[in-house]
């Protein structure tokens, strides 16, 4: 008998209408010959209020006591959707993460799933009984740990996995992964089937779709997932045939289309949330860029790209000197402007200049591992434009461009005609 | 070391800065040197909302379901008075209830504690670390048990007990057990003292303060219980010095005040909530008031006071008749109705006749023991304000009339002056 997860957001969880309609969903798989877990989200807005909560009674807030409170929301909507199902006849248990149980690694408040023992869980699915799997949660020692904001999809994956689950879809606010935003380019077209690999690239870079560590623990699990739309009604057509995008392996794909049917790129990713941040005149000397990186890392900073300029007069003796440009998170910028300062005297750079009016533009596709020009499609293109490309970097399916924010709309428009990524009008 | 239990209701919860004005509290009690556990109620409206949620989710709802969803109230603040301890400097963790654990029996969604494990408690309080402990919940058999409605009194009087506890503090909405309702009665009087038994009595016939099972737990177990103000502020003096009610056995009473002292009866109680039935032209014959009161006792309906008037030439033989009137909660007089007239044809009588207009006013004290003449100053009393008796009950230590609804009032006055209660102007 087949084996799915079915994973519903917050949104699909606010409110007992919406969970009905949930419940009427997981039925229809049961009806069809499945046995289903289905791992839910707290209601929308009620994780934030719990958060709230917890910042507000302690700033320096004990983890452990944290995931006491925020893990809640999920234990409530895992018991009012058990209900729900045995209203509509099916049934249904809730099983919280201390019960089944999921195990998790100490980093309470934002753990990682270690281990999930599907014993009991085995029995329960053979009995045709649903399991309701509250997500975001497991135990650590006897006691109650979270996954860090965002972790239910990680939990649907990482049950998935556990139970050999043919399946995971995800039901979410979008029906599906699109070669770029939709509000930009109206002709962008959805995605049936997408590599992990490409949906890490494209969700590391702004399509919000899955959590990244989700689909990287559905990579290495080889989980195939499925994003789907919740936002139709409990009428719409059985999971397995609505069109939404699946997540699969790079075999999956190479088995149903040849490399010519397949895009060069699959998808245009964008990020406005990056900052640049440029040092002036930094020594021409063998260890001066590690003096401005390492105390980075050491406050948890994630710089993205890097490129130092060539130096004037540049003899790697430091009677040289260089710039160096890179890019950190916006919400991190007062913090490295912080630790740069800090560190000037011993960097010896002159300046420091920041600007957060940059947005990020990625071609990613599996493709051009095999094509050579994508690169130098994506410069010529924009500079045809007259979009100047202030940094670049690369990895083996993606390039990426630093421009400036005023020209991103423009910037994706362009590239996705130019990759031939627009539908047919 | 001195050891006890403080209790804190829904009001008490009911946001941050109450939970914060909660833990400067429970920071005196342990700067005093008390080794402390504290059970706490969910934010006051939440247990509503929850089971708003369930009873919307699922008409016939599964009370393991139920108890899954309305648990996490009371989970959500035992985190948050931990976090609001720990950012005062106090240590403190919270103890869910299949983590102590406390166990229970079956019966989901009104569950009975069977027992607490005190090992982890024992060795946390002796490092000097407050348990805050939800009340309300268990676990049984691996599942989330809760244990009715008004739970956590209870909870907290089970904590006392299996902790050997000096004390356990309840504070609530009222400041103590007073002779009287003070709304009532201006010159009503806190207690200092009761018994477990009087408040019983004084519980289960409307004065509110707490719990009936908790009472009836503490009397079993002899944990000595605390009626106290959660109002006042947090600079009030330390609980143990506050005069709040102490709930006792008779024993300790003795101790302290020989029968002169103790006043006769220890107060007044009036319950607007129960509704009269009478049935008219009964067989007089054996058999028939059980044939009455067995299917009521099926439907689970708690028949309050009973009386048989003289029947109209009662002989035995069920020739003659007799009328039987009785009391039952208001809340179960559609379904009382719907019982009787379904056995009318069995029974044989020839009418119902149902009033809520009525109220039960019972005067309660141990000294009434030892003493004659209660019941008959009461009705003296009443009869001398033209106040006309429906019926009569007594217990040992009480005595009850069931009058008019709207000389209710008048009733509580005149008795409480009656016997003394009163206090000098």
């Amino acid at each position: 008998m087949p084996r799915i997860v079915m994973k519903f957001g917050g949104t699909s969880m606010a409110g007992i209408e919406r969970i009905r309609s949930v419940a009427a969903r997981v039925k229809r798989e049961v009806d069809a010959g499945s046995q289903v877990a289905v791992v839910v989200s707290a209601m929308a807005g009620e994780t934030d209020r719990l958060v709230g909560f917890c910042r507000e009674a302690s700033a320096l807030y004990d983890p452990r006591e944290y995931d006491v409170v925020v893990a809640s929301g999920e234990q409530v909507t895992s018991g009012l959707l058990a209900l729900a199902l045995q209203a509509l006849g099916v049934p249904a248990r809730s099983w919280l993460g201390w019960q089944l149980p999921v195990r998790t690694d100490a980093a309470f408040a934002k753990a990682r799933i270690e281990e999930i023992d599907t014993a009991a869980l085995d029995r329960a699915l053979a009995t045709g009984e649903v399991a309701v799997i509250p997500g975001f949660q497991g135990v650590h020692d006897g006691r109650v740990a979270t996954l860090g904001r965002g972790g239910s999809d990680t939990s649907a994956v990482a049950v998935a996995a556990a139970m050999g689950a043919e399946r995971c879809d995800i039901y979410t606010d979008v029906d599906g992964v699109y070669t770029t935003d939709p509000r930009i380019v109206p002709r962008a077209r959805k995605l049936a089937k997408v590599t992990y690999e490409e949906m890490l690239e494209l969700a590391s870079v702004g399509a919000k779709v899955l959590q990244t560590r989700s689909v990287g623990l559905a990579m290495k699990e080889g989980v195939r997932v499925q994003v789907l739309s919740s936002l139709t009604g409990p009428e719409a057509p059985m999971a397995a045939t609505l069109p939404g995008t699946m997540i699969v392996g790079e075999e999956e794909l190479g088995e149903e289309m040849d490399a010519v049917e397949r895009q060069l790129i699959t998808g245009i990713a964008h990020d406005k949330n990056e900052a640049k941040i440029t040092l002036t005149a930094v020594p021409d000397r063998p260890g001066a860029v590690a003096s401005i990186f390492a105390p980075l890392a050491d406050a948890g900073i994630n710089v993205d790209m890097i490129i130092q300029n060539v130096a004037h007069g540049a003899r790697g003796d430091g009677t040289g000197s260089t710039d160096v440009t890179f890019t950190v998170p916006q919400a991190d910028l007062p913090r490295s402007l912080d630790v740069l300062g800090r560190g000037q005297a011993a960097i010896g750079f002159a300046d420091v200049i920041h600007d957060t009016r940059v947005a990020k533009i990625s071609v990613v596709g599996v493709g051009m591992r095999s094509h050579a020009g994508v690169a130098s499609r994506m410069f010529t293109t924009l500079g045809q434009r007259g979009i100047n490309v202030q940094a670049i970097s690369t990895s083996e399916i993606k390039v990426s461009v630093l421009i400036d924010e005023d020209e991103t709309e423009l910037a994706v428009r362009v590239l996705h005609t130019a990759y031939g990524l627009d539908t047919a009008e």
